[in-house]
């Protein structure tokens, strides 16, 4: 499988199957996934913890590392799939309204180059 | 756009091209992504503090918060496709290794029906 | 060292103490103590993922976990003062400040019973 | 109250007082104070998400931001304190006991000026 060629549908499939299969749907509460992907996002976080955020571009170059890193954002993208699945949610028309509301937020003429938050812009 | 016809790159390129145009690449290092990744992770958590794992099934039908609850899962897609596009990762392979492997470590005789970690099956 | 006798001051001393011996301060930037606190907090949440909320309660009672639990526990507090430390706060003073405003935010008469946010009482 | 005379112990039971006033005790499952917790981490991280480590030490200097950081630390601690308060743990014990096995994992003539983990040490 790869990016350009799997849908998010069929990686959502893939993620449900797996579930179902093992019976977990039971475990599968929306408040549990939740608790799941951000412990999983901490795992990712914490190959940065000492690093300047300059010196995290190399850490994800490190062959070893890289893996590693690899592993823990497939976790969290398959548990923010199987959320979408227990929720009845769609994540690319999730992305798409967010996004467009982003772009109202974040014009590019004001937020050009700068990181502030919208209400500071 | 949805889920059964978009594929991850075309998230992954829409993402990329809203942080180009507002020249937002230098500020995206994987360590202030992996940050954003879970402080967006806790506050789709937020929904489901004090209410009871069950209970948080209802709370994704809600209406009300049920459209709160679909743009932080957004936000946290959002982000982990920027993160495998500033790291050159791509997704669906990265998900596909690693739910070989959960299925290695979780067999469906052992794991069915169990919450339990894989050392203590 | 126990509760009752410790003060706050005592133990943000023990933990610079053991930071500047190993030269450590020029990585205990706010932003970094912040990565590692919410790090170590999803530590401490692991151990109750697929539990429910009542079963949580007996959780931490099972000897096994309770070291380990305490220990996540132990290392969230540390990082909590170490950060106060780099940031020159001061603990207590911020914990009164912050129970004064939520006594507002949620009177006994209008909170008691109730998990709901003060937005919605 | 201040870090130098106030004792772990009477912020303990501030917090207890607090819950118990309102009847909090019933939501206040070690599972749902470890989500609370992290979703607090969160927030204070979130002060710092696109600065780097080194313009994080300015951002708590910054007076209107300062308020707003001592208040997400304090939430911190009330949870981490409530946690300790629900599951009868001592957090000073605790703290001295880590930091005993940390001095093990890191002595000082191995992990100064070294933010590497023990294993790499």
């Amino acid at each position: 499988m790869n990016d350009a060629t799997t849908t998010v549908q069929e990686l959502k499939s893939r993620v449900l199957a797996f579930a179902r299969e093992r019976e977990w749907e039971q475990f599968h509460a929306p408040k549990n996934l939740s608790m799941a992907l951000a412990a999983e996002a901490a795992e990712l976080m914490e190959h940065f913890l000492w690093a300047t955020s300059e010196a995290s571009r190399e850490v994800v170059k490190d062959s070893a590392k890289r893996a590693k890193i690899a592993e823990e954002l497939a976790d969290i993208v398959i548990y923010s799939l199987e959320f979408a699945n227990v929720s009845g949610l769609d994540v690319a028309a999730a992305i798409e309204a967010k996004m467009a509301a982003n772009a109202k937020k974040y014009p590019v003429e004001k937020a050009r180059g700068r990181a502030d938050k919208y209400t500071e812009l």
